[in-house]
């Protein structure tokens, strides 16, 4: 059974090798996080390599949720984090360690569903899935020398989501309830993505990938409330309506 | 060369496995620390494993100090932590990483010499290396499941020392995006009622009014960048001239 206390769920996004996977299971519960959840293993699910490293940390990986794409496994939660090494342009907010879990504190303590997505080991996480996020995580690591790995990573993030142990929540967060979750962001992208390729939006097509991948942007990094995404669903049937009756 | 700034050195006492002197090593220079003391390393000095594992950090072992006794390696500092899991000698300070590289900084910042020992990986420290210690340094662990390596151990003390040097939120983010100005937010606000309105989307009538401060609120609640403006003016003028043409 998993922890009583809510706390964020930690996504390996196509992990490789099962040792790592049973290292970050240790990390993690060396901190008193036990809810992994896992996209696309490489090497399948279960994994008897994990399973050896684990030793003592076993039971997170009985109980990890495995998924087949990144969408599915962060579609519950209301904020997702990206751990990455070098935070591309994105125009997100880039926190520390500390200043994530603090974050993700104030959220859980005001009835938000958080998530923090750690990429594979060699390649670090696509781009696709760092627009899904809302915020970068970045270790502050010598700039002449960044070699996290993804076990480390993750013991670097779960130590500070245990410093953090007293909350501090930010009233502004817990102001504003009802935050939309990634699943319903994600419909909305969609939507979008959908009707604007029948308007011909995404032109000229050698720009419309990046042009996707602005807009997929745009939208998780947004603070959006359900009623936020109901409205923006409404703007853009009714542009379809006008359309139609024009 | 090590570097010029004043830091802690980090004391291996006894370590066995060369692979994790290697790891140590990267451990400790991904958050700038290069000055590696060790004491009388099981498997002798040079160790062609820590080489292989340090790889990108192999100069902290070229540059690493060998000593035969634990008095010796701590000899010329002036204040000496000791890492240890179950703080034992309760007659000396036990402080967290955080709490431990404040006070070393504070130490270092004064003119002080200070060292932090890290016990042989399977006993941990003996009583007697840890009587030469100042103060004893203890992460917070889960209670249930205490099982960092030493890598781990110096990972976790090497990220508190660098983290009082660095802000916690990157403001890089701020200066990379072009944040749009108010008047543009207003414009764009503007530039949605008035296509929405020839849509037939605020309706009913009655509630129109309201309709239209939640639209106004929500492109205030919203992070916008210039390029989002821009993108989205774009979308709703795309999607005017597909009604045009349908």
């Amino acid at each position: 059974m998993p922890s009583p206390d809510p706390q964020p769920a930690f996504v390996l996004i196509r992990p490789q090798m099962g040792e790592n996977i049973g290292a970050a299971a240790r990390a993690m519960w060396n901190f008193g996080l036990d809810r992994m959840r896992i996209v696309d293993p490489r090497d399948g699910w279960p994994n008897q390599k994990a399973v050896v490293m684990a030793s003592g940390a076993g039971r997170l990986l009985d109980e990890a949720q495995l998924f087949d794409d990144t969408a599915g496994a962060i579609g519950d939660c209301d904020f997702v984090y990206a751990t990455t090494a070098r935070p591309r342009d994105l125009t997100k907010p880039v926190f520390t360690p500390e200043a994530a879990m603090k974050d993700a504190r104030a959220r859980i303590a005001a009835g938000g569903k958080v998530a923090v997505m750690f990429g594979p080991e060699r390649s670090g996480m696509e781009n696709d899935d760092i627009a899904r996020a809302n915020a970068i995580i970045s270790v502050p690591v010598n700039p002449e020398f960044a070699s996290l790995n993804l076990a480390q990573c993750v013991l670097l993030t779960g130590y500070e989501w245990r410093r953090e142990a007293v909350p501090a929540v930010d009233m502004t967060v817990a102001a504003v309830a009802a935050w939309a979750e990634q699943i319903e962001v994600e419909k909305l992208g969609a939507h979008f993505e959908e009707r604007l390729d029948e308007a011909g939006f995404f032109f000229p097509e050698h720009k419309a990938a990046n042009m996707k991948l602005n807009l997929r942007n745009l939208w998780s990094r947004m603070p959006l409330t359900r009623a936020d995404v109901q409205m923006l669903h409404g703007i853009l049937r009714q542009m379809v309506r006008w359309k139609d009756q024009g």
